[in-house]
């Protein structure tokens, strides 16, 4: 039985909160928060909950063998160092860190130490992302040419992430499970609508070393939710709808080939149009089974699907974009500046 | 009753050749094509028909007063400059030609000898797009805070249009109907798949003096067909899903409202999320209405609707948007060429 | 604080549970259920709780001041009369009882001690079919002509209720609240597949005073699920899928109108097509709603909107239903037992 | 080349007007309509038409080898037989005919002569049926326990056919096709809204000598145009939305598996849920194939799919169903009349 406290009683905590509860191999112990009405309704709610109003005592309990943190990101790097410097074993709330300092680190504490350190990426545990990595590595999509993700919805503002932040690290999880790979180039523009200087609406192309590229279209502006992966191959094309309750995963047995060039202008691929299957994926709650997933890790009993180097991966992708995005803005913003605005008289 | 000769009978010219059967008001007189086969198979059709071989013959013919153009777009401009000469009114299929140059001549010709000239963008005449037009002009939706495209299926790849040149004159067009202004600035990625140097996979965003962002997800790599644009306002946001049989056109009664900066860290939008309304729309089929415009147009019963100053803003635009598309693909040549590939092993 | 005893934890017990204890106006002290591990579950759950074996002790509890009966169909008249004879208030589980014998006693004795008798249709309760009652009540779909519900689903089948008691109370309760009135003639069919005598298909026709017919299409058999209703009128037509959890309600405005008969041999009706609109509805889960105003009733502080006499409606409906599905049954196993199957020989 | 006359180019005549022009093997000779605006029309179109305002001269005419009939079904009788008595090939649009007895005689005729007799059952060419007529036979399915088919739509309402003799024809061929055999009782139910005595609703339930039953919802009353035809089975279950342009045919590979009855009150069935599969269907036009049939099935290159006897069979079952719904209207009626109506307030 593993002694976890969990720091962070927001939004996401809640969740982790109700999935520490629910596992049997876990004991969750001890709880931080920093709102006193959190606290007294915890403490309400069962009396052998030892409860903190800061994250640091309870790291330092030596009661608590590990950490659940899905504190705000700001703090995430120096209570997850604290943790790891007291021996106790980490999982964070994706991202992992601010920056890719932070992330070197942690994952140099974590593998000095022996210890555990987890980037809590959820969707890893998703049954449709473990689909997709089965389809992508059994060749059965072909070679891929390219990913497309539209993730949208109206965002939660919060004071330090923004869009790309904020929902970027579900598809940096889900190319990282599929392609294991980093993107070689990255190519970003955004908006700012709400908060200048705070991008709300990213769009991202990644660049691979092979013939895929990777597209994220991410906004926190959009009153329509949008869910929607698509990935395309020579052979078959999987699309991910999220919110499809009956058939979330679709397989179209259609691709495209590519012929070696011929004496002619342009090359003229071959279509293939076939049927479209859509798997009964598997119903387990992700996050019950990241949680599970920590627990055998600390234990011993499993290998680490998302360790810290996957968290660094994330945050060292995130930081390349967000220098891409920035550049970007700062174009846009001189070239408004600048041009006197062309409109339909011209 | 206005004679018509059309030049070019292949995808496109064909459904040309009938909605311009199908108008009372115009008498087709002369078709021309390169391929023997098409020009037997009309002949065998209509005995009265001039058939030409050279399209350059049909627009010298004294019988005819207007001339559609349905060629490859490499031949727009000489044909429409040749037409002009002549004293015939022309309607180019989209895009009008293929630099802004040709654009600015051929706009100056058709003004100094008073014809018309027309650029076929057939959404224009969409109820769909008359519709969310009516909602943005109106004020329906409020302040306008991002237009969003996705146009994505398997291409018909040609040798003288890339994806850009082929798909974003559709949205072009669209979003100059809607807001009668040109972007102020643009970023661009892409990728190559088929052609070296010929796009087949384009994003583009376009920058707007106000607070709008416009993004074009454009591809001919996709098994799965998709035409869907959401425009999002203050008040209200509409999607347009043109594959949905019936109900394309969808109003959500839900918007974002952004307060003035109080003393706070940042700033929190209002949401409002509220019912859904599918507008009956107009079944009249747009190419009809199209060719109906053309010939009001030179009958001078309408004042024109798609004329060749709209049709050069948008080769403006698809100029600008292929040097930004073209500084992209380098900047990630580059990029690839340098770097060495980071693995998971990282 | 009203003390309320729940009895029987079974699939609709276990949600009444939850509800129960989520009311902040009601103190849950007693639950029975015959199963030793689920009294076992309950008494480590919460100390306080009078756990019985047997309801009808639950029932003579006198800390108990109002019972919840989700236990077999075939117990509730016993067990409801029981409670009403102690004095108790009573909420049942749908249907009400076993036959409108039964009904009219329940009625009778709760009218008699002025106690409340609540069946619960949660259904009455649902944000959809209240906005179907206003749509309905309010002249907005004009004259109905049709109701259309399609229940279908894999069935949980049970000893005590076939196809017809358990799917058609939801329907029927949904009808009484629309329309408030039982049907003058009904016309049934089904099929026994599993269990001979025991349908686990039910076809229902209902025919009431004026145009309006009701068709209830109701199976366990079928591994796709459907809930639809569909309700027509001559102004609008109303569709609720409770399945889709977008747009699960939808307002055509479109619909039929009749002439008087002129001099003409049949009455051509006119046709109106319109737009469509999806309703925001509530988010309040019925249940918790049905389970307050359970309380409210008992306070007094509502009028009841579930009582026995439409329990007893309903279960009146049910048992006419049931007869005339016994005797279509008849009438196919005959013309089984008699005719000679014809087969394409023929 | 074989030569071919239309009689009656209404709706569905000028489809059939359409497919005969187009296929090489048939040479359309002549056309007959009583509307002088028709004739006139089709004189204008081709000058080597043979028209005529009475079906029978042009049955009678010598150019002729068959004939298509798509006149009022009244008419189908008389004008088949007299076309019989020619010698000439004849094909009829749905219902074949007007009675069974009608139907014996067309066939008894048809085979006498030996002459093709075709019912234009054009579904039976639609590959949705063609394919679901594979799954059924292969035993994919497994053992097929219920079909269910929802046909409605705003009708077009005619003096000689109500909605059971318009929509039922088209899952009566579609039964036909898939179980080869006629049900040994019908139940049936409806409701007459526009015209007395002439439903416009009706619900049609099938018993069959194995353990399926077939439902028809059948109605001209609903804005809302469904075509959905389910098929469950032991092993499989298949949906066909008619209206779905993309995956129109479903295969669930979800089914009932029925124990044999051990030792305890009610059977439970073993439930299984897997994939859904939505393989690629032809593209060709089913009415073209069924004219293309008909002129093989003439010139003896194929063997009937749809001949007079399969027409027979289904107006013999059109019939049945007639005398079904006709006495379950009048039970209604009767009880209409007799029954005080019961409200609310019993």
């Amino acid at each position: 039985m593993i002694r976890i406290g969990l720091c962070g009683l927001g939004y996401w905590g809640k969740n982790l909160l109700r999935a520490l509860s629910a596992n049997a191999g876990i004991a969750l112990v001890a709880l931080a928060d920093a709102k006193p009405e959190v606290r007294e309704g915890l403490a309400a709610r069962d009396r052998d909950l030892r409860i903190y109003e800061d994250a640091t005592d309870l790291i330092g309990d030596p009661e608590v063998d590990a950490v659940v943190l899905a504190t705000p990101v700001a703090c995430h790097f120096a209570q997850a160092r604290v943790a790891l410097e007291r021996g106790k074993h980490v999982m964070v709330e994706k991202p992992l860190c601010a920056s890719s300092a932070e992330a070197d680190e942690l994952v140099a504490r974590a593998e000095l130490h022996g210890l555990t350190l987890m980037a809590d990426h959820t969707f890893l545990f998703h049954p449709a992302v473990i689909k997709l990595g089965e389809l992508v590595r059994s060749g059965a999509l072909g070679q891929i040419s390219y990913f497309d993700s539209q993730r949208v919805n109206l965002g939660l503002f919060q004071p330090d992430v923004n869009v790309l932040w904020d929902l970027a690290p579900h598809d940096l999880s889900i190319l990282d499970h599929l392609f294991a790979c980093e993107p070689v180039h990255i190519e970003a523009s955004g908006h700012c609508h709400v908060n200048p200087g705070f991008p709300d609406i990213a769009y991202l192309t990644f660049h691979y070393p092979g013939p895929m590229v990777a597209h994220l279209n991410l906004s926190w502006m959009s009153p329509v939710k949008v869910r929607r992966i698509a990935v395309g191959g020579s052979a078959r094309m999987a699309v991910w709808d999220d919110l499809n309750r009956d058939e979330p995963l679709k397989i179209h047995d259609s691709g495209i080939t590519i012929h070696p060039r011929q004496d002619r202008e342009i090359i003229l691929p071959n279509y293939r149009i076939g049927s479209v299957t859509s798997p009964r994926l598997g119903g387990d709650e992700p996050l019950a089974l990241a949680v599970e997933h920590f627990r055998q890790v600390i234990a011993g009993e499993a290998a680490p699907r998302s360790d810290g180097r996957l968290g660094r991966r994330i945050v060292r992708t995130l930081e390349r974009a967000q220098t891409a995005l920035d550049e970007s803005l700062e174009r846009a913003r001189s070239a408004m500046a600048c041009a006197a605005p062309r409109t339909v008289a011209a």
